[in-house]
């Protein structure tokens, strides 16, 4: 297996790619390709030990960046790691593409040079969402599609289940309907007609779920619209975030708040770290032909190798051709609907 | 001014609707009429001293339970306190009618007894947002909308402003649009049309707001359909409870982290009470021809005493009266679109 790295993207490119690879090629026999400036990248190489029969360099001159419009950059930047990096997929020179760059661009090149999955509707991002104290849940759609219909939602559900029990192990997933309400015939146009095609599945389908109960791990994985998606994320996010800032500030306010502060400190770096989820890998592009992921533009050197061994599952447990497969099913629970 | 509370609403009815009505009653000179099944009303006065002269009950045969379809409810049990309520505000016979009881039947008795203020298409569920070590922001839609117009979202925006200008008394409130993105053509169909409206307004609009910035106070009134506001809420009440839960468990887990929790006992406290954002009154019924509140099913007495009196600047700033008045300039704006 060849893994294909974009050494370009994200924030603290190249070096936490670079060293993440290193990391990951030493947990791996598969081989790694770090894509991008081919100078910057060996010199980041150059401050490391590595083994040099796993860890290659493939030169792509150009650089598509967060401000890029998506589609034309992908249209334009014809040697640019994200362009080049899917090209060798599509060609059989690689087996995965990993990076931590323009979510945009990544979508728009798995569209335009993989392609859809023949009977898959609207490709998907699957995120993985921090479930405290547990295992987290994957939450699709994270935020491809803005604008859904019933059997996008149901095409969400089947291949995040895929997904969900063949690269994070979760046997017979459950799946859950973000709602605003519990009974079935709660909710908005879209919620309720999606819940019926979802109920017609052979999907561990559990109904509703109310967001209150998505962080408590209610379900394995989460369906929703791609504009509910990002705001459960970045809802997440946000508050989280907020939450450890005024407990922090509070915390310090004060001698004996200090002290009692100080006796914590271990919890609560354990808290901190139960919403870092990155050992969980990055977020894949669900249906589309070839397996791309999308790691977090922040992304460290550790993240970058769990994604990599993330990666790995994603290739040999083949769940491109197991979404393929699976279809056919939802073309007949669709159309038995019209 | 003539406050209706209703007596039989919530899950600590009729105590602690009895006992925060006696509480508000202290604070304020206007009369509040308390509706209910007289019998138990009466005898839950019955254990408090207070002031007859402020305090009068209404008697009311039936309850509507959260169990009851709204509507048919709302059409079947004439002598309810929700019903029988309602009429009171129509007649002239009260000023506003404040209920923790099922939102459904709020909502459905506001449509059908008093009906839509003309030239609001739907009137929407505002919702008090927690925001930690700050002033809270309103949420509008909460929930009575899943599925929404440009248009809506515009009303949601003007009448929101007005709410949390006149009652919870923020001068020139910031507006802003929940979306996936900041800029102006990031979003879903809704959000990009209804960007466009917002900013032909006389509002403060910010334009879109992001769902991570939301929690840490980026605009004052929140504008979102009522399916993302649901959501928003509802996740920030399970993801706070779930992170306090979690510290909770952590900070009593070993002896050291015991003694650390006791020095930090009132700085918990601290951090609890900032998410109890009762001070701030209930959720208003925006966009219909009187003022009716919903009060959280388990209102504390403290909970009722507050709504009631957010309830006294609602009827005297004539917030009823304003959005009427705002009306005008929401259908320019709206067809100026066709």
């Amino acid at each position: 297996m060849k893994i294909i790295v974009d050494g370009m993207g994200g924030d603290n490119a190249p070096s936490a790619v670079v060293e993440g690879a290193i990391l990951a090629s030493r947990e791996t026999e598969h081989h790694i390709a770090i894509i991008g400036r081919e100078d910057l990248i060996s010199s980041e190489l150059a401050k490391h030990r590595y083994d040099s029969q796993k860890i290659s360099v493939v030169n792509a001159t150009e650089v598509i960046s967060n401000d890029d419009a998506p589609v034309r950059a992908v249209r334009s930047k014809k040697d640019s790691s994200i362009v080049k990096g899917i090209n060798m997929v599509k060609k059989g020179e690689g087996d995965i593409f990993i990076s931590a760059g323009s979510t945009g661009a990544l979508l728009a090149g798995g569209l335009f040079i993989l392609g859809r999955i023949q009977g898959i509707d609207r490709p998907a991002l699957a995120s993985v969402y921090p479930i405290l104290g547990g295992i987290p849940s994957l939450l699709v759609d994270a935020g491809a599609n803005a604008d859904c219909k019933p059997n996008n939602l149901l095409e969400f559900g089947v291949m995040g289940s895929i997904y969900m029990e063949k690269v994070i192990g979760r046997d017979n997933p459950r799946v859950g309907l973000v709602n605003i309400g519990t009974e079935a015939a709660k909710g908005s146009t879209l919620t309720k007609a999606a819940f019926d095609l979802l109920e017609q599945s052979h999907l561990n389908f559990l109904g509703n779920v109310e967001a209150r109960e998505v962080p408590k791990g209610a379900c394995d994985v989460i369906v929703t619209d791609g504009f509910t998606g990002n705001v459960l994320l970045k809802l997440t996010e946000g508050l989280a975030w907020n939450i450890l800032q005024v407990i922090k500030k509070k915390f310090t306010d004060g001698a004996k708040a200090k002290l009692g502060a100080a006796l914590l400190m271990n919890k609560m770096k354990e808290l901190k770290s139960e919403f870092d989820y990155s050992e969980y890998g990055g977020a894949p592009i669900l249906g589309i032909r070839g397996p791309i992921v999308k790691m977090h533009g922040s992304s460290s050197a550790n993240a970058v190798k769990n994604t990599i061994l993330k990666g790995i599952p994603y290739v040999s447990e083949n769940v491109v051709d197991t979404i393929q497969n699976s279809v056919l099913e939802i073309e007949e629970i669709t159309l038995s609907e019209y």
